[in-house]
């Protein structure tokens, strides 16, 4: 079973939580970004390898044991936090944040740059995958079960540039404890890749 | 058409590269990892996003207009230093590296911790998508000519726990061109996600 925690914690600690830390992990972002493309010599790769360790070993001086969790608030509230894709507190997530029109789509805009490559200049098919993947499980759920990936497959028109891009998923049917949902990257010139998933409740969490 | 390009620098000059950029980019690996899970206070959370700040800018002093991008070397090599998989330049990467056994299988073993998490303690399940989408697209692949994902689809037997991984993958058929491979995802209690895929050498790498 999934450990997801209740956090006895106010809406004014999220906030301040959300203050101190999302900064940081932007901060971490743009120094992927700066890795990746940097054409330094060694002597200032030192210099800044030095400072990027200090740093970690500042921020390790108190750290939790594992991985961050999925915590729920009082309210309800969730706060994925360490999510691969959506995390504010993670910097491998671009992060996504995901949206929910009044006709049932879950939508989100997001940039992604030189860290989510792999074919030249454009974003690694798996990127969209996980991208997707993450979106359409979203749009599966009803907000506060969760509901993990039972089956997904992808389709890839072709490929898709880097830069800004808008990926959109929506549920097309809900049979017993299953919940199908399809949906779409796309870049400036259109769709690029198409999705279809089924999304199922965890036994455990159909209160049987 | 993707820009592949063709670098004319010696063997002698990627390893100096290497030794330059690999430890910087595990360096920040080790930052990400922090930054999900530490709990210092908001004073030592500022000191250290003032470092990382400082060798953000000092990496981007002189850096690339764009993206790393896919390099041959004249050795026929292949530098995929930024790819988002399998890139040694890249944080995002765990970096997995690709074996190939003699009976065609091409697999790896690596480490997923808190910043690839998706359901508490467990990998997201886009992660699994993203690594089997670049395993699937190798073991389709001859080593030269570049194969992208055409379809793939992903089977998810049970939540994949963080830890140290493995994945195979192996061309199961050929049909002009197109390639379909199968693989799979497993952690240390057995298989958890299941993948196959059909790869396609795009129309330019043909020679038509």
């Amino acid at each position: 079973m999934l450990d997801f925690t209740l956090e006895n914690i106010s809406a004014e600690d999220v906030e301040r939580l959300r203050a101190v830390y999302e900064p940081l992990a932007q901060s971490v972002r743009e120094l992927i970004d700066a890795t990746v493309r940097t054409q330094v010599e060694a002597a200032d790769v030192a210099v800044a390898k030095a400072e990027i360790d200090a740093a970690t070993a500042r921020l390790r001086r108190k750290q939790l044991d594992g991985s961050f969790g999925v915590r729920y608030l009082a309210s309800g509230e969730r706060m994925a936090w360490g999510n691969a894709v959506i995390g504010i507190r993670n910097p491998i997530a671009p992060p996504v944040e995901i949206q929910h029109d009044s006709s049932g789509t879950s939508w989100c805009d997001f940039h992604l740059g030189a860290a989510y490559e792999g074919p030249p200049g454009h974003v690694h098919g798996g990127v969209a995958a996980l991208i997707l993947d993450h979106l359409l499980g979203e749009a599966a759920s009803d907000g506060i079960n969760p509901r993990l990936t039972g089956t997904i497959s992808f389709r890839y028109l072709r490929a898709t540039r880097l830069g800004d891009l808008h990926a959109e998923a929506a549920t097309t049917r809900v049979d017993g404890v299953k919940t199908f949902a399809a949906g779409h990257l796309a870049d400036d010139h259109g769709v690029t890749v198409e999705a279809e998933g089924v999304f199922i409740q965890p036994r455990w969490a159909r209160g049987e």
